[in-house]
């Protein structure tokens, strides 16, 4: 059965291609009584799309949001809530020519390899066009995670090597990069520069952090928190590693050192980042993700066609040279989809 | 919604505690006809069980499996199997003591926050004694994917710092640590005595390879491979992180060096992992899990019990020092669980 | 959770209120390169919408349905299909009146008391209107069905107490009642103008058939294809009984008369509606549905307000005389729905 | 996928043939913290086995229920319940003749065609064995249905043309066809009687009622209560249709007769039967279901073998004259696992 539904009660589907009419979310399962409206949905949505900065993929897109369903006079009506984004913009001629061959580090192979024939415009439906449904979705889970004062945050932690110091929340939506350090920024854009002037892109780690999040939420043995979490992260495109509290750290420390000690109203240190045996532990959750480097590079690659014979190819096009810092959104969006979820969940099971 | 079933077409549901009567599987999917017999599912147990060896748990769990439904003269009837492992060995009142008292890095703390009670005695539905469900039902899942010649493998990579610097296959079940690199295992069992001497416990690094997965496995764009590949291993209790092919080192990577180019017949690399935008590509599958050291430790910790009063604790009873070897079976199971899974739902798209 | 998915492979999201933007649906599971164009879909829409005939709803709907997805260059792509069918000729400023009170038959006290506030326009939800959505993921179910050979037929047995007493399949769309006997039509039509002349509604009886569908399709014990087709019809509005085969007739019967001999070929008669222990038999699938009458009508009814005080109500506007027959095309959707679905996952069982 | 497990938060996977070790059901998502022990759920599984009947089957089960996980210290864990029922009695040598011949009306020729090979033994999956489990999960809803006051009732409506014209509801079971009417006891015999001499069997029809249910339960558009309940009864083996309220009759029925006029605190009339666009209204729900007769009868049929041969059997051993009475707490126990999965389910709504 196919993948594009995320969640138990606090359930989505999206759809939708890159290069066709628009992509879109319905949220079904989103309690009812609560405020929504386009202007909530698309700030989220701005926020992937950093078209002002410099260092981004200079194509423009003009994300407005319909509400096609579920909300009536303003409030959620516990009915389905559809959303429409329509694609602007996008010129598919620019394509044509990967129509018979498979881009290195994208989908286009295994895309044909499952379902006998692709949509080659931009990658289609794993375009990271795609992801614009995930955040529109992720506004109405923070409406309902507003609700019970719990934040969540995402930001830059480290881009192309270069890593955030100290962590400034405060100022992270204010610089290009959604880095939380801004005195790491001026070498993230000297690092960009330099890589992008030789036709490559860059990866990097961003980390998101969940605050307020009762004990409690987590469904053992198999949804676990931290497990859905790690898949939440993990279906995001160029995301190939996802770490909770002290991480692939915890390998190499002792018991001693790995446990957090309980104390009066929590807990002394937090390597177990917020889960313990799969469950919040009212604790800050605490979740690293590695992005890979963007594989759509202007340098010559090698690869073949859809008969398997060797070709060469240089993507050319509109193209970011880092998935940070748009991925930034994203994954805030997936993990407050994540604890909507289970915090819905959890009352179920009461 | 509870989450003790795993899989959407090849399901499992397990249930059981630690210091109940017993543990045990429903396998609701296996498709008919599939040669199944006890003996099939216990060799794989006694993996999860390395009792003979000088550095696992005293405890002996006499794991004789009784297949109570599903087959018939031998073969899978394509009706729900039923597998029930009988808890042996169980001293109940070694565990009277937690009762009251939360050991850090347990479970015990946020399972009473999530049902309100908890049946304490050795970390009841937590404990590792679950996993032996798993094992089992992997086991199922390994007849049909030895139908179709797909292979898995796991194996201890990394333990208390000490690195496998060799891949030897044919000599992983050899040895105590279920290491590939023979010659890493005195200084494993040095690590584990030193370690074990101060009252202290281990964590390290399993990675898992599949071979022979056909291309097309994975279900965008939530249900990715290796999204359900990382809940399918980070649902086991003691995995903090998960990563697949070049994983976290991804993140100081070059497009043009992470990129694997593609020849005739597959890639020219593999840091991929076997998976492009979520679907398998034929190569070989590649994951590694971060397993934190065990909290059950000698040493004095400090704590709180039920009514939030600090309290010491030294956790007695019998212990392994690291989770490795014994969650090698585990994630080798979870991951033959999940491939078997996306085989049939691949199926179904067709 | 909610339940506006329908299927487990084939699966259907269906969003919209009648009085809203639009209604939609989202086919996630379709297999690839099936040709699907907005023409196949509106042929089927048409029957839904019989504004053509002097029975029917004045409400004129230009069902025009948009693609959105999942759709290239003809074919389906396997990725998610999403349908978006605008509303037309919505006048809210009719129902301002039924803000306050309640309409009985209607599920507009039960909308209030589940999600404590509710779209009245027209019935919101709970309107017809929604199963337009049903009707348009159908036509997607068709081309799979098609292909496969499977045909499914759905008619009015019986309006008002006028029954069929001949099934001219061919004839079935000729005429307004969608009924197999052309004899019966006048009287229906007479009996229709009568009931409607004193303000008032009525149900009947549809009929569905399925051609074609091999043997083995259903999941016992719980999804078994008779449960999955009982649910499907069952959850449209209106109808309020369900019958397979000899359905509520087998009551009174003898074993000896029931049970259907089995011969060379196939079976001696088909008093089990072509399905046996949940499974089909190959023979032809039979289904029967009770529709209930309108509940909308024109004469005053006693009800109660939102602060329960009694009220008298009668309903204006543009309302049918009878579910029928704007029904059979949404029942016949259903059956396709499910007949698909089942037939997908019959192939992830081998 | 297949389909051995009903609901979605309260869930119940079962398993299990008629003549392997026996038969059971893994109960997960159960609220913690209710009382649980096996007299409870043996009380109900005695109401299935009349073997004290001089008119049920002679074949005596001794259902003992053992409890293997996920209730401790009489208490429910929210950890996944277990139930094991042995089977005993099982004489496998008494269906020998039955490996290559299809039993008519039995799932024997659909599990041949659907699965490739079966269990021959007394219908395997498909015997009336496979529900000891379905009345032993339906125990474990009864408690969380008492803690809310909501009250379950089934009972024999009619038998073999027999209706009971009276409901007595306490008197139900202490006669041996579960009717509320104890004058139509004698005449139920006599029919009963008279049809064994013959060789045939009987069916008939049972009444379910639901009390108490607080309104708002149900999940329109596809998981209506009604279409969920229908789908539950359905599922039953020898049920061949359903319909709620009025149910058929409310195909001849006007709007004016049918529409349950709304009053202060209620409603003037149940013919919804307690549902309204698929959303209880607070009303008592009101089920019926037609049970066909038994397939297995003394009498000679016509059928056919493995190989597409005609055969003549008559089906000998230890058989019922009806699925009535122990089909009655089935259907209550399916009521009550519905009932109880959508209390929870609107719980996560909330």
């Amino acid at each position: 059965m196919a993948g594009n539904t995320f969640g138990q009660v606090f359930r989505v589907t999206t759809w939708g291609e890159s290069h066709g009419p628009g992509v879109g979310a319905v949220v079904d399962g989103c309690p009812p009584r609560l405020p929504l409206n386009p202007a909530l949905i698309e700030a989220e949505l701005a926020r992937r799309r950093p078209g002002v900065q410099a260092h981004a993929s200079p194509r423009r897109e003009e994300d407005r949001v319909e509400i096609l369903s579920g909300v009536f006079e303003g409030l959620t009506t516990g009915t389905p809530i559809s959303l429409l984004i329509r694609n602007r913009d996008v010129k598919s001629e620019d394509y044509e020519a990967l129509r018979e061959v498979f881009r290195p580090g994208h989908g286009d192979f295994t895309y044909q390899a499952k379902y006998g024939l692709r949509d080659h415009r931009g990658g289609g439906r794993a375009a990271a066009r795609e992801t614009a449904a995930r955040v529109a979705a992720g506004a109405v889970a923070k409406q309902l995670l507003d609700q019970e004062n719990i934040q969540v945050l995402a930001y830059t932690l480290e881009l192309g090597g270069v890593r955030a110091q100290t962590r400034d929340e405060a100022r992270l939506w204010d610089n290009p990069f959604y880095c939380p350090d801004p005195g790491a920024v001026p070498d993230m854009i000297s690092r960009v520069e330099e890589v992008k002037a030789r036709g490559d892109s860059l990866g990097g780690l961003v980390e998101a952090r969940v605050r307020g999040c009762p004990p409690g939420l987590g469904e053992p043995v198999f949804d676990k928190l931290d497990a859905a979490l790690a898949a939440a992260v993990m279906s995001i495109g160029a995301v190939k590693g996802v770490e909770i509290g002290a991480g692939f750290a915890a390998a190499r420390m002792l018991g001693s050192e790995h446990n957090d000690p309980l104390i009066p109203g929590g807990f002394a240190s937090n390597n177990a980042g917020g889960i313990l045996a799969g469950i919040s532990n009212g604790d800050e959750i605490v979740l690293r993700a590695a992005v890979k480097p963007i594989p759509s590079i202007a340098r010559e690659q090698q690869t073949v066609d859809l008969a398997g014979r060797p070709r060469t190819i240089a993507v050319r096009g509109r193209h970011d040279i880092s998935a940070i810092p748009r991925i930034v959104p994203v994954i805030l969006a997936m993990v407050r989809l994540t604890i909507a979820d289970f915090l819905l969940r959890q009352r179920a099971n009461q």
